[in-house]
């Protein structure tokens, strides 16, 4: 490699940590704002977060990054396979970040803003009627940006290959169809079981002890609490960089188990953050695929590690030592029920693991139609409430409680929700992969162990920054497609003992 | 006003208040590292704050402002009073920032954080000798600095200007001659008193009942917590600005007044920024007018206000009734002399606030020597502790407990321990004229109310911005230049009944 390209290379490396730098600030305003900021100083840190999206913007919007990579471009040849990495992901970002003009941007983060408080308005008064302008324009918006970005052909493709690169609304298609067949009638068969979970057998649950416990969950699964912490929010999150991880929670005395399962979500967030190489943070190399492949690590460390009876044989004496008098009329097996209570709810938050897929695929449903025109905004609540009834077996009674509980369409967030359920894919493969690769992999939680299994996550994804794409790492880890098959494997065989018995 | 005129002057506002506003971003870091750094994600602070350092003189230092100035100086006619004090004063923070060449104040960053690891060590080992260089390159850099800002002639007098615009050191001196020949003799007298005041009285009081009281406190003193919070940190101090502010305070179950007493000081300074015009944030007109005004409230607050027999007539009851049982044995007599105990210590934070200008006086001194070239580096130690014995009385047995124990100079600080002193002067001045002027105040504070001080507060200062200087403000408020007498004056009320009876 000639001087003159690796030249080129190192400062195009200075370049995007920089802007890299001033994105984390911009990350601990908004961490700030949920967890720390006075009631009245909403309207500064507006001002604020204003003029850091326009330092972030400029810093990797700069103009130096664009003659770098047409430099390292034109030397292709002379590039390491990591080099091409960077470049072909630093490429993207910019042109995304640059082709739209600055009039556009400036339009979009308007409505963002005013399609929130039209969306908050509208869900808290019913009133889907007042929130249709605001989705239009998001609607066309999004149209808008696909086509600047040369994306005017297939605009919910690039709203999908935004969240997760390479991925496309056929193959989601494809994944979600499998998935469907196979889920709807194992829906079917668990609410037609006599057997149901309880899950009100919690109460006066202090806040402090339900702290201590979930600190002490979350650091024997492996968070790296020196290099990060956990607070309270309204909404839990989990925000900053590898080198220093911001998640929250929440706390009610009577849901003990929401708090918990939470910050392990949001854990195994914090865990893929910080197992990405410290020393590419802010490139390509040190940082995350994409929105699917990072729920596959909050959820197998919710779901499939820390809902499993081994899991459980390790902590249930933890807990009940925690809540003496809590627990005292709690058998193991009500509690271990309760944590995998399957019971379809009309809103998508509160959905356990199992249908938590289908409130998904009626999202990608709309969505579809929405952007192949085939459904107006107009004619949204009907439809999906149709699909609600078809899907989940449950007819929203107002649009409050449908087409109104999601924040994302407001935020211009199309082609988001599918990430969810290609995390629980992803993470349902990995799974199976990763118990093949250790043996008796399991025993291990029994015992509160739980460092092989994130080495092996570490060195086999995190490691990998994003040097492949979503069914790329997939393909790369577990030597196949991404497969439905394996959620649809994993699901039975956690639930048919529960349920089918 | 010509439109031309007009959209300059408003120009120079929106530069002004973006350069404020990435400052108060760069503060927020700065809390945040205080507050709630996990303990290694140092690195990566350094790397944001290093970025944020940048943005920000990039920000304040821009051109645009250079042009906008010399637009509106050359209309100096046309500007209205209140434009003319934004004029000069973005001219003189404008060319403070510009004129040092980026060299320099690359070199003199290095030397901060290197020169701050020098002095840690240095104390830790008490080792005087092996801070010399560090001590000596920042003198340098002092000089050097003032003779690029074109007061090459007066270093020391650029120095105190820096904290308190338009003070100089023979005004200080003045200041101080006066002081020090009332305060000397009745710090005698105290001494020589058989009075003395027990402060080790407390024990065992619940930090969480401590955070309960100290909000009480300063919540009825005026701090609005709808936009500010008071949080835990090594050291108290007082951050952000009037739209957010953020400070902190520190707990020890053995010391309630500690907690107590420090965040009525971050109190003081918090509402002084509180006070400050809200829409005029990020201009002079919204600015303090320098560290010893600042101080000043801080102080009075403090001192004047809160350790006073009113205040403690109203809280002494909630202070007992949250402490039952700690304050069973504690007579009124008691707490209220402990309050107010005066005994000279070596240390300049741990002093009361009669020994605490000795502490002043004496820094003042050594610092006048050395910008004179009267005294070496190296012969610090001795002349410190000559003058430690001549003013405070008591020689300290060791560099850690004498010339090492302040961190200021490690950070080139030079110039700032006068502020403290000149604070509590204009505290006690603003204290005699607010009585004068609002008759019978201190019966509020036997009722828990302390609104109508701080309106005054407000009127009379914090609505001022910077349009007067340190000097110039206590003239305007008090009809009379700064003088020592209303201290003395003070400090002879308060502390001769206690002592001297």
């Amino acid at each position: 490699m000639s001087a003159n390209i690796s030249t080129a290379y190192s400062q195009l490396i200075t370049k995007l940590k920089r802007a890299h730098l001033l994105e984390t600030v911009f990350g601990l305003l908004g961490w700030d704002e949920q967890v720390n900021l006075p009631p009245d100083s909403a309207d500064i840190r507006a001002e604020q977060a204003a003029v850091m999206a326009e330092v972030c913007h400029e810093a990797a919007a700069h103009g130096d990054i664009e003659s770098l990579l047409q430099t390292l471009e034109s030397s292709h040849a002379e590039l390491t396979a990591d080099q091409r990495t960077v470049v072909r992901h630093a490429r993207r970002d910019y042109d995304r970040l640059t082709k739209l003009p600055s009039s556009f941007v400036a339009e979009r983060a308007k409505w963002v803003s005013s399609a929130y408080h039209a969306w908050a308005q509208a869900k808290a008064a019913n009133d889907f009627a007042s929130y249709i302008p605001s989705l239009k324009k998001h609607l066309e918006l999004a149209r808008k940006e696909a086509e600047l970005l040369g994306w005017g052909d297939r605009p919910y493709d690039y709203m999908i290959d935004k969240h997760d690169p390479g991925m496309t609304a056929e193959k989601v298609n494809a994944l979600f169809s499998e998935l469907k067949e196979g889920l709807i009638p194992f829906v079917r068969q668990i609410l037609a079981s006599p057997q149901r979970a309880s899950t009100r057998l919690f109460q006066g649950f202090p806040v402090e002890e339900q702290r201590h416990f979930l600190r002490e969950v979350t650091e024997k699964l492996g968070f790296d609490y020196r290099r990060g912490r956990i607070d309270v929010s309204l909404h839990p999150f989990c925000s900053g960089s590898g080198a220093d991880i911001r998640m929250t929670t929440r706390f009610h005395e009577d849901e003990p188990l929401d708090s918990l399962f939470s910050s392990i979500h949001e854990t195994g967030h914090g865990m893929y953050e910080q197992g990405l190489p410290l020393a590419d943070q802010g490139t390509p190399l040190g940082q995350a695929i994409g929105m699917g492949v990072h729920e596959s690590q909050s959820r197998l460390w919710e779901n499939q590690v820390s809902r499993s009876q081994a899991f459980w044989n390790y902590f249930e004496p933890r807990f009940r030592e925690r809540f003496p008098t809590q627990t005292a009329a709690l058998t193991s097996d009500a509690l271990y029920r309760a944590i995998n209570a399957v019971e379809p709810t009309l809103i998508r938050v509160d959905a356990d693991e199992v249908t938590y897929n289908l409130h998904i695929m009626l999202r990608f449903e709309v969505e579809q139609q929405l952007f192949r025109r085939e459904l107006r905004a107009e004619d949204l609540p009907a439809a999906w409430n149709r699909l609600s009834s078809d899907i989940l077996g449950l007819t929203p009674p107002d649009d409050r409680r449908g087409v109104l509980q999601d924040v994302h369409w407001s935020g211009g967030a199309f082609g988001y929700f599918p990430s969810y359920c290609i995390g629980n894919m992803i993470a349902a493969q990995l799974w199976y992969k990763v118990r093949a690769d250790l043996p008796d992999l399991e025993s291990d939680f029994a015992r509160g162990e739980f460092g092989r299994l994130l080495t092996w996550l570490r060195t086999q994804i995190h490691h990998q920054g994003r040097r492949f794409d979503t069914m790329g790492i997939v393909k790369q880890v577990t030597g196949e497609e991404l497969s439905p098959r394996y959620l649809l494997r994993y699901l039975r065989e956690r639930y048919a003992p529960l349920y089918l018995n």
